[in-house]
């Protein structure tokens, strides 16, 4: 793995060897970050040969992952989502152009199976044989897809809010599922207790270092799809800072490797009900935990474990905070589907709710051009889509009734050919 | 369009030209298949300028479709969905060689998206402004989502006993939605009338032979995906027999193009309280109506409108019928999460509860190779994954609790490294 050179903590520096099993600083308890050898990637990639690859998925980009090539890549289809130009829905918002990247497209329809991936490619490395996480939601479905589909048993803990069909999609994959009457950081450090009891691998995205390396391919796809052009602005939904900051050392990467030859500002959006990340990127101060009072619970994290690093990512970007209202959240949700086709759950629609709101104000200029990550699939949460969407027209089989119940909606009288 | 000849009445054998709005033939009412000139494909397409084509969507088989090269191509991504090779299924199942095709990872979650591009695509050819179509619910959600990312209003009629997930997936798109307090059969003859009545441009599978075409992409697929060879079997749900059909207008494409030498056997999985194209089938009868008794709604159709061209694809392929309880989709659901990291819905796992029968009664032999279809993806219908996966542990964030509560499943006691 020449591509890698060490994990190196990210709050006092110190550096230890990047095995697969790293953790927290074993000095000062930060959070580590994986640490690679530009000069050789440099060397390794260029457009040319990523643009005559035939690996559509996240592993397209192994040149900047931290995975040995005696390790085989997981099974499942994991990354390469679309990139769709929304052109309507660019217009809806008053921006010039907007892209929405659709990460529900992913095996367990969200973001979160680029870190899992990663996790079951370090784990087969690490020669584990059960991998352990918590989780709101997602990143346990995702772990427990990904990790079936190679083999692995998992245990993951939820918290008791996370959404029905979230748990019994983890629960088809024959996870062992722990659901913990308590809020997200309860959830949290008891997986923390039971994972150092137990010794399992540790997918907890704020403590492993090399979840955020699985994240990170979304920003390669972004900018592979643009043609190597970057955007003027990302945004994304922020819980426990993760995502953003996965996304952030994709971008830094692709600069350093000289792929690219600008870097966009990225908006971090959190729920105004939750949104620690953002108050203290505005306020300068440290990081207060807040209450999770937002239908939004992929990204209702109150003890964001990672802040630091998404922190970075949003200050280094010259980006903005842009915090959004569940209210935002759902009519992103209808503008979404209605005109790009895109199905997102809350947490998913909150980067777009994001891109309105700053252009709304004018952190976004209108002559931009932006890109929101959809980092969820709608299908994951059908009550808030429901909230959302209203109710269908119900009568019973009958024309007559039915011309009468059209009656009230434009309908044209062409008619057939 | 050079490719296409003329649109042919299966019963009759009345030929018209292949208008974009095609619809019953105007001679017997009998249902219409779109012709091709396979001298003309041959000519235009082989193996090598496929594996070269950057286009990584159903369009990729553009020569092979019916859409005028004027026409632009709608804007989801629908298509090449992943292939797996689920050897530890296989092992479960007692198979030599199992692939599972994941049709559920299409945008909408189905493979509907393939029919509903195509009506796009046509109703673009039309210069239709809206479009419509009655549906179980997967066609109805992937027409709404794959006609607002194109700029299309729809028209969409669901029976009242369709998912509430399904149904919120379609009003988020957009669509103007119709629930028909009835059968799936009333249901569709109001969508019938309605269309009539209005001039709207006709999604409905069974009467527009366009969307056929569209599923036929899954055949191409396929075969690419395994290098050209056809597996022995192929195994997919059947509900009103259009998407069979659809797979076998593309096997036998693939052939006459010379593409493929030879053609698998097709395996028809029907709900065992919903089997009319299975019994008509294995009878040698004319089709009788069935109740509608089954979880798996999306195969829950006791009137199929296309049995002609679903019976003749079982039987030109020396298929097999297989009828499936709900209990074997239930189980087979959980097979296909637990052992491959595919989570799908009833009907999406009916195929692969059909593999599960076919090898316990011998009608398929333990050395073959067999390609299972899932249909959709779990997601859509989290009530009957939650009866199939069962609960989660529940406690409160108690460390002791915790592992009191393991006490009860096998736990690993290998300290951390």
């Amino acid at each position: 793995m020449k591509q890698v050179t060490c994990a190196k903590c990210i709050a006092c520096g110190a550096e230890t060897d990047a095995t697969p099993d790293v953790g927290l600083c074993p000095k000062c308890g930060g959070v580590m970050d994986i640490r690679y050898d530009y000069a050789y990637i440099r060397r390794s990639i260029n457009r040319q040969i990523l643009e005559n690859r035939k690996v559509f998925s996240m592993w397209r980009y192994r040149e900047f992952l931290p995975v040995p090539a005696s390790v085989s890549f997981p099974k499942l289809r994991v990354g390469w989502s679309p990139l769709y130009r929304a052109d309507t829905l660019a217009a809806r918002l008053g921006v010039r152009t907007l892209y929405i990247k659709d990460d529900g497209l992913n095996p367990t329809a969200s973001l979160k199976d680029r870190a899992s991936a990663m996790a079951v490619a370090k784990a087969t490395e690490a020669q584990a044989g059960i991998i352990a996480c918590s989780s709101t939601g997602n990143a346990a479905s995702s772990l427990a897809g990904n990790a079936a589909a190679a083999g692995f048993e998992t245990y993951i803990f939820v918290p008791g809010r996370a959404p029905k069909s979230k748990v019994a999609q983890l629960l088809m994959f024959g996870a062992h599922v722990i659901s913990v009457q308590g809020t997200y950081e309860e959830t949290f450090e008891l997986s923390r207790a039971a994972i150092a009891r137990y010794g399992w691998y540790n997918r907890n995205a704020a403590i492993n270092p090399y979840l955020i390396e699985g994240k990170k391919t979304v920003a390669f796809e972004i900018a592979e799809q643009l043609g190597w052009e970057m955007p003027d602005y990302i945004a994304i939904s922020v819980g426990d800072g993760c995502t953003i900051a996965g996304l952030w050392k994709g971008l830094t990467d692709l600069y350093q490797a000289g792929l690219v030859d600008r870097l966009p500002k990225l908006l971090s959006v959190q729920a105004a009900g939750c949104c620690p990340i953002n108050r203290s990127f505005e306020s300068g101060e440290p990081m207060e935990p807040m209450a999770e009072d937002t239908i939004a619970d992929s990204i209702a994290v109150g003890v964001p474990r990672n802040p630091d690093k998404a922190l970075r990512a949003i200050r280094e970007s010259q980006g903005a905070a842009v915090d959004v209202s569940d209210g935002d959240m759902l009519e992103a949700m209808r503008l979404l589907g209605a005109y790009s086709g895109v199905f997102a759950e809350p947490a998913g629609a909150a980067g777009t709710a994001g891109v309105k709101k700053a252009l709304e104000t004018g952190v976004v200029p209108h002559a931009a051009t932006v890109v929101s990550v959809v980092t969820g699939n709608g299908l994951k949460d059908a009550d808030n889509a429901r909230k959302a969407a209203g109710e269908p027209i119900s009568i019973p089989p009958d024309m007559d009734l039915l011309v009468k119940a059209l009656g009230h909606i434009a309908v044209p009288t062409k008619p057939s050919a």
